[in-house]
């Protein structure tokens, strides 16, 4: 394999693919980057057996071929050589040359036959996605993913269609994200799916990048992502996503009106004495306005009031001031309604009626 | 003690003197920051008892007086109030209250009697410099200052003045760093100090945001920086530096006269395919030009050849690439002298020979 490669384009590209690839691994061929030469282009690789990325750019191609080298050093020497500079890949016996300037180093491979692909199996749903709209989904709804490895089923995002509609959901137990949206055409039969985190992370790079459609494609076990020149394959999550409609409140009669970013500034502020790191802020709801409070055993205690529309018995409800912040730094508009119970029970925060967008929170004693 | 003060004035007085109080304190009051009301202004206070900072700020002042608060709680807070705000401090009995806009919070206080000073003593030699001098001492010599604790007496800035010169030198056993000036009017007698590295670490910050004259005063124990506003007084490290002109060649007579940057560049891009964490750049010495290479077992080899001047008999040394870089990354000028005599020998770097910095490198065996 002999090819020659514009050092902006490599470095682009194992951006793309090296974040994939695992700081440590057991495995020496999983630190690799398959590099593949075709006539005009590379074919870069990179996997952690889970979640495998491919991307292509553009080349000249003397030779083709294929290899594996380390994909961080790889990254790590595109990245320090100078900018404009012609990279030259020359693949030898058990090593590949690197050749730019008056640069030049000789890298070990492994063998391309070793490196693991995820099988290209049947994907029997496709559909597409407009790439600000997967954005979005991913953005509302990943803070809530758990990272408990022992509830492994809610260690993703899980997308369902039912009646017309696609469904995204996280859930950690404490709080709940749903993104709703009107079933793509290709997406009406598709399986229940738990996309895991890590996937959930390269995607939403990736989108950072391209602003056209996303191709999809999925089966019970597989989904694939195609994002511009990238390619985003990804093992599912094998488990069984609870029923999480139970936890929607549906007869919360409480309703209360407030700015999101108001809020949020206040509730950071009076968080800021607490030192312990669950960070309980109390509401205390009255007509027209809410007071937020935390109480710190140390340091003392520090209050807010923020003006609302409220307009029903007061109360006092506490919340986690993390997870209150997470879903109020994601609400784009000037109010969110709050849809309370009581003080023990889940409280619905939407943006209006008619956002698609959903978020259930659990209170806390305080 | 009653007082209003401008939020960004507040909060640029406690950036200054937050970061002197460590985040984890077994005495509970050098956690606190101590302010002081005064007619017309605020006098704030942090001390690690090894190392002490006042700031002042105007403020209007309704009562006079004093107390303790929580130093990383109060910068959070000033940090989240809204920009504009005007910040009311008011002194009850064991707290503080705080109040901008709808923000209240009441912060336990530690009395102003318990809060440790550091001794106000005799400085008998003063001196000033300018800031930029000073920052320029500290940037060319502290990525030298050793972090090994039982070398206490390495943890610093060696600064003493002989024959008119006065002279900053830090060293880690490896490599040196001396800066040397003419010496200022009042500093002829002064005693050899040793500045601790938090201390420089303190200064150099509070030079970011002042451009005029430092005063400096010290005594054989204690420093003290008057830089703006903020006073920085630190206890010296009590130990002897060691004889450190002993370490500066003399007599070597081989010049390597080298473009710094292009050096640098070469020298980060062949160590990127080092994976230990000691990273040796061979550097292969001939007539017009020198080639670094650098060999790791598992990744392979890599080699750039730099254009240099010198005209003397070809031979290898090796250097900690970490180490050859922190020099060259501290050089301004378009070309630096390396003064080598062999492969083991110390190795002298200047900026050419009227150069005020002076660095001595330790080769390794490669």
């Amino acid at each position: 394999m002999k090819a020659t490669v514009e050092r902006a384009t490599l470095l682009k590209c194992l951006g793309h693919v090296q974040s994939v690839v695992e700081r440590r691994n057991t495995i020496p061929i999983l630190s690799n980057v398959l590099i593949e030469a075709e006539d005009g282009g590379l074919k870069l690789t990179a996997t952690d057996l889970d979640l495998q990325v491919v991307d292509s750019i553009a080349a000249t191609t003397d030779t083709a071929g294929a290899t594996t080298v380390s994909a961080h050093t790889l990254f790590d020497i595109a990245r320090k050589l100078p900018d404009g500079s012609q990279v030259s890949l020359d693949v030898g016996d058990g090593n590949m040359k690197i050749k730019a300037g008056r640069y030049s180093s000789k890298l070990s491979t492994l063998p391309r036959d070793d490196f693991p692909m995820i099988a290209e199996s049947e994907l029997p749903t496709t559909f597409s996605l407009p790439g600000g709209t997967l954005a979005e989904i991913i953005d509302k709804t990943r803070f809530a993913i758990s990272t408990e490895e022992t509830r492994y089923y809610l260690n993703g995002i899980f997308m369902h269609v039912t009646d017309g509609k696609m469904y995204a959901v996280a859930t950690d137990g404490h709080r709940l994200a749903r993104m709703t949206l009107d079933a793509p055409d290709g997406a009406e039969e598709m399986p229940d799916v738990i996309v895991p985190r890590k996937c959930v992370a390269e995607l939403r790079k990736l989108l950072d990048e391209n602003e056209g459609d996303v191709e999809i494609g999925l089966s019970a076990s597989k989904i694939r992502f195609r994002v511009g020149t990238a390619v985003l394959t990804s093992k599912l999550i094998d488990g069984t996503f609870p029923d999480y409609s139970r936890v929607i409140p549906t007869g919360n009669d409480k309703l209360l009106r407030v700015d999101p970013k108001t809020l949020a500034e206040g509730v950071d502020r009076v968080s800021a004495i607490a030192t312990d790191r669950t960070k309980a802020v109390k509401l205390t709801l009255d007509k027209g306005r809410i007071v937020l409070s935390v109480t710190s055993p140390e340091t003392g205690t520090a209050t807010e009031e923020v003006p609302a529309d409220y307009d029903n018995d007061g109360f006092d409800v506490g919340f986690n001031a993390r997870y209150l912040l997470d879903i109020l730094h994601e609400v784009k508009g000037e109010q969110i309604d709050v849809h309370l119970a009581d003080a023990a029970a889940p409280t619905l925060i939407r943006e209006g009626d008619n956002s698609n967008a959903l978020y259930v929170l659990m209170p806390m004693r305080v």
